[in-house]
């Protein structure tokens, strides 16, 4: 095991922070909240930026940037948007040695100065769709901060799309879900349930927000993207509106999606174990540590000849690869920094490895000697990409299979209230409560609808708080 | 000419400003000074990104990130930078909906956070060198804005290096330079003087700052990338030190070197002319468009199929191509509309082509009949890419020569102070004043000292100001 890692199992907090702390993944910052992103926790996050990017451009998103700065009387113009917002701001009241007219807000979240610009650029029907994209910094103030998952100031991507139809708008809101969940799955190896938010936990300013929620290995769960149908709200108070082909005026249907560097921290805590990280191949930034072992010069001559020749032939391939031929520190101290980092790939070549034409993988999804195994150096270069894409397939059944068995149903609230402390889970129970039973729930239980999942059954049955009859079920479950 | 735009040679300000709003690069926002980067502008940038980010990770660069928000009393620790910064900052006094005890500064750049966290991450030689970058956003409040050239908001990249000697990291200080150079001639097609900045035009915190100037249409300098030696000015005040080889503490040597958004608006002012935007095909986000011309449906249905061979067989050699078969506007509306976003080439297919084999090209840089030449359409594919390298070339050429014939020697004040007005231009002269000479020039003839070029001639020569005898060349030109 690990040093200086606390053991999932006994505490599941402390191990986060051990993980983030040992892989070198982020730190503290002065300002209390906010955050460093190390290197290689930043890695990930241009792992995942360049993963979305694609898809949001090959469905005809395209990027721009909006200012950081927003004056505060537009964050006040949509009702429910300054309720939700209000108490997170942070206000700039000084520029240039001055104080300002008007104080300007840190974006906390863009969907109002975007519709202003939006009302001046939408002018007819053939502007639309309208399909934008930014990646950007927000600023959120946070009472009870948490690296990757609650931090003040966070790294996101918000997209924003303007539509004719409230029809159309609501494709796109599934359409970027549907995104997100794919992503989760085929990428980050963490599978999602999506479904629409309840009325309470619904975007500040939606008409229905959306949301993919994983669960963690503590059987906590993860809201790790939303998409929301925005209605005509933001419209009706920006005046977003476009001459339609019969000459009318018609306010523009809304949409507005995100995912932000939360994730990262989904990565950790669904793949993590006792030795640190562990990053699926398709998300990992080394895929494949090479760690040459020689006892002497000679040996180390012949070796590296060859790791050279294998790095050439894998970086060609697309494989991405570092050769940890680094002085000074024993094969031990190597094999656990790159553990800790959660490489998905460890290969030992060595003198003796050499003569017998082979080398030695370890899988970080299969630890100890039982997952080691021998490739032939002659066929190294074409079995590695197979070899990556089975560890991404078993580690995306893993994180299933422990969704799959970690998700109840239970039928009352009384058998949920001791179900979700003894074996913290999702949990499937009939709902048709609003925001009061909600926060009753809460009270009692500490767990929160996570979402009404997209797929629901035929049958019917009995809600757990008001006893009545209703077609709905929802999951239930710790969040963080 | 294109409509909407004024000619250069009469407005050139004017006509920057036309370009930026008939290519739909930037708009205004509602906070003085900002700016929205609209996607086709955004899209410049994203190229500028992706070419610097792999030359900085192949010289061993990391990305990371730090915190937007920085404690006042960070920047108040070094007295030139807090000397430099503290006219132009933006605070937050409020957060959470509570005033803070201590404001913080929107990030004007970060050095000071940085070497916070240095200190705590640097303890040996063997941490060393440490080399980083964040892409990130800084705000700097901004008296006279100009789209691109001068924002209070605007979006960057900062490299800060940290290493156990002067030597290293005077070297890494005038790498960075080089890399800067390099992207702006053979990338950006703007040939630069590199070279060093004065006393009054260094750094706020740097004991050398190295700059590339690039000449403008208007012979106008614009300062286009910065790459600064700290010294020990900010570990001193930070504590950044390290244990040498010898186990003695020693400051750490730090460098930081940047490019912004600027650089669009250099390349809007090397590259445009009276009918807007040229881009490079290097930097372009679309490199070829494709405008098929039909008169009718049986027509349409022939070429497209012809052109969505042709753009299968062009994307597949890595070709950033845009087939505008939009309807209901027509050929001449779209080639203006092509025309004034600057990309670099232009295919014409019509059913008459078809029949003769070929296709007409109009390449950007040489508009009108004159510059239009057919290709045959059974070595399109091939030869495409060179006909591109071709643009780029002669791209580059025409700024090259620009700059060249705009750059003359002068040995005296009154030759100079006439020569500026009559050509602006940069101009060549002996030079060994001082800050006081340097605001007397400034004051007298709206010109400052660019940079003293890397290189130097053997001779010397009498300073225009002071007289004395100097060794010294530097470059005086008016500058954004």
């Amino acid at each position: 095991m690990a040093k200086n890692i606390t053991s999932p199992a006994e505490d599941f907090s402390r191990w986060y922070q051990d993980v983030i702390r040992e892989a070198e993944l982020s730190d503290a910052a002065p300002v209390r909240g906010c955050m460093i992103i190390r290197p290689y926790g930043y890695a990930i996050w241009e792992r995942i930026q360049a993963s979305l990017d694609a898809s949001f451009k090959e469905t005809g998103h395209k990027n721009a940037y909006f200012p950081l700065l927003i004056p505060e009387s537009f964050i006040t113009r949509e009702a429910q948007h300054v309720e939700g917002f209000a108490p997170e701001l942070a206000v700039v009241t000084h520029g240039g040695g001055k104080k300002l007219d008007e104080p300007l807000v840190v974006r906390p979240t863009s969907e109002t100065i975007i519709n202003y610009m939006f009302s001046k650029w939408i002018n007819s029907y053939r502007d639309l769709p309208m399909l934008l994209n930014q990646w950007a910094n927000v600023v959120r103030w946070e009472m009870r901060p948490r690296a990757f998952l609650r931090t003040t100031e966070f790294l996101w991507q918000e997209g924003h799309t303007a539509h004719a139809s409230e029809e159309e708008a609501r494709e796109e809101t599934l359409r970027m879900l549907r995104i997100y969940a794919d992503f989760a799955e085929n990428v980050a190896a963490i599978p999602v349930i999506p479904g629409r938010k309840t009325e309470r936990e619904k975007f500040a300013g939606a008409v229905d927000s959306y949301t993919i929620e994983a669960m963690m290995g503590n059987g906590w769960a993860l809201q790790s993207g939303t998409s929301h149908y925005l209605g005509t709200n933001f419209a009706r108070v920006f005046d977003t509106t476009y001459l339609d082909s019969n000459n009318e005026q018609q306010y523009v249907h809304q949409t507005s999606w995100g995912v932000s560097t939360r994730l990262v921290g989904g990565v950790i805590m669904v793949h993590g174990d006792e030795n640190g990280l562990r990053l699926p191949p398709k998300l990992a930034p080394v895929q494949v540590v090479i760690v040459p072992i020689a006892r002497n010069e000679s040996d180390r001559t012949r070796v590296m000849e060859v790791v050279d020749r294998l790095k050439v032939g894998l970086k060609q391939k697309g494989v991405r690869l570092e050769v940890d031929d680094s002085e000074g520190s024993s094969p031990g101290f190597k094999f656990n920094y790159w553990e800790v980092r959660g490489v998905p790939l460890r290969l030992e070549i060595g003198q003796r490895d050499l003569e017998e034409g082979r080398v030695m993988a370890s899988p970080r999804n299969a630890p100890g000697r039982e997952g080691k195994f021998t490739i032939p150096l002659d066929s190294l270069e074409k079995e590695i990409p197979d070899i990556l894409e089975r560890i991404q397939d078993e580690m995306l059944e893993e994180a299933k299979e422990r969704m799959r068995s970690r998700t109840y149903s239970v039928d009352t609230l009384e058998e949920f209230r001791e179900a979700i402390t003894e074996r913290p889970g999702f949990y499937s129970v009939w709902w048709d409560g609003g925001p009061e039973e909600e926060i009753a729930l809460q009270q009692d239980t500490k767990a929160t609808v996570r979402c009404i999942p997209l797929e629901q059954p035929e049958q019917t049955g009995k809600c757990i708080m008001t006893g009545r009859k209703t077609g709905n079920r929802v999951i239930l479950a710790r969040a963080y």
